[in-house]
């Protein structure tokens, strides 16, 4: 699309001195997801991979839970003062059969009728909405610590727009090797989740069993929300959770690691997941 | 309120072994904000200074413009099962003659019918919104490099939750003269500067002319907009600006600093604001 970076001229100031010259930055537009003519959220994303953000954020909210879901994702015309269609727009039909979303879909991830709005309630809403639960006694699959370890450097070194801008957010699919299955990046934290999320969908790999999310940034409720809507058992962080998140993890048996840099790592949740292998510990 | 920090056990990997041990996390929990009764919206927020939340909220929401605009704002009864008041729901009272928010006050940011959906429309929207446009020509005041350079130091050492959690952002106001006003800290970054803008709204100190709203993370067109619709001529951000949030800072007259780190920082728009005066350039 060529619209994921932009340039514009700055004054930097360091102690050396005052020079004037173009920096390159992330770029933020507003996108419009639509399902079936009518609109349902908009997000504020970096343009790039919008048929993988709208699937997705159609997973993740509990719309579809396979590309079958799907009929056809297409951009809507809808056009700058240029003329030029904006790619801003994109409407998702359904297949027969599937029933739209609730209008109120985003707010029901936060309030059920049982006590208001609390905690309590959001894990209770990701309960009831998950179509993939990690079973957690079924799932006897094990991760190395010391293939976790690899984790931030390998999607360190995919950021491509993190790279120049320094100002961006990625999320990347791992398997228990270590292998990088796909990696999205995005000014919002859960613009990048989703993008990368739509790719293991559309790829038919959804539930994504025996694979690690890997996030660039904290972890917070929506991200461990996003993980169990997936199916997935391991969301690791190179920052810190929430409090919520980590009882959201629990309750949905998803490992979930923070603070992931290097060999060093705090387990939140799901710490039988993790087999200490790295070569430090091997050798007391 | 005793409910910012949370403990909870974790197991912790690093070269020298493998421990169990409690960790310190930041709260995360829904709230929601009611407008005469009416929901609103539901925000994932640290429990705390919930009343700056909503004023804040609802004054970069466009939909009041100072304390007399609300009569009262109220938890709501809502309990847990144990049946305590989860204090996550807070009413606000508008004054009379003053106007409830329009349904889709959010959407209204993004989207207007002149181009469908694009940064353009972001732009429009925000200058059509804020009653407290920043007049370039009359606002000659200016901000020294060296008091900018105090700022990000500033602001870490009163980020109390930041410190025993290491996850959770923070906003702060401050004079030109570096002056520290308020700060806030969240889970959310949107949410800390809402809490710190009704703080200010609060203390009667809102269109806040001569100051400066510094940030943790990154800028994204969101912050842009919520320092456009206090009046704030400086916003200045630890980490990268987005594309967006330059473009709004340049239409509305407001300085945007990004990379602020030390003496060091790229000024984005608005570079007439800031007085190269750090002692290494003073020195040639």
């Amino acid at each position: 699309m060529g619209r994921v970076t932009a340039r514009r001229p700055i004054r930097r100031l360091t102690p050396d001195g005052d020079i004037h010259r173009p920096d390159t930055l992330a770029v933020e537009e507003p996108f419009e997801i639509r399902v079936n003519g009518t609109p349902l959220t908009v997000t504020m994303r970096t343009p790039g991979d919008d048929v993988d953000l709208a699937h997705g954020f159609l997973l993740t909210e509990g719309v579809i839970g396979s590309r079958e879901d799907v009929l056809t994702a297409r951009y809507c015309a809808g056009s700058d003062v240029d003329g030029m269609n904006t790619y801003n727009l994109l409407d998702v039909r359904l297949a027969p059969g599937v029933p739209g979303p609730d209008p109120s879909v985003t707010r029901n991830f936060y309030t059920t009728s049982s006590c208001g709005v609390c905690g309590k309630a959001a894990l209770d809403a990701v309960r009831l909405a998950t179509r993939f639960p990690v079973d957690t006694d079924a799932d006897t699959s094990t991760v190395s610590s010391h293939v976790l370890a690899t984790l931030p450097d390998q999607l360190r070194n995919h950021q491509k727009v993190f790279e120049t801008t320094g100002g961006i957010h990625a999320a990347a699919l791992f398997t228990y090797d270590g292998a990088l299955l796909a990696v999205r990046e995005d000014v919002g934290r859960h613009n990048a989740v989703d993008k990368v999320l739509g790719w293991a969908l559309l790829a038919d790999r959804v539930p994504l069993r025996d694979c690690v999310l890997m996030v660039s940034g904290r972890a917070s409720f929506e991200l461990a929300q996003k993980a169990a809507m997936a199916g997935i058992p391991v969301l690791a962080a190179v920052s810190a959770p929430s409090s919520l998140a980590v009882d959201v993890a629990r309750e949905q048996g998803i490992t979930l690691i923070g603070f992931l840099r290097g060999e060093t790592m705090n387990i939140y949740a799901g710490a039988q997941r993790v087999v200490a292998d790295s070569p430090a510990l091997a050798q007391p």
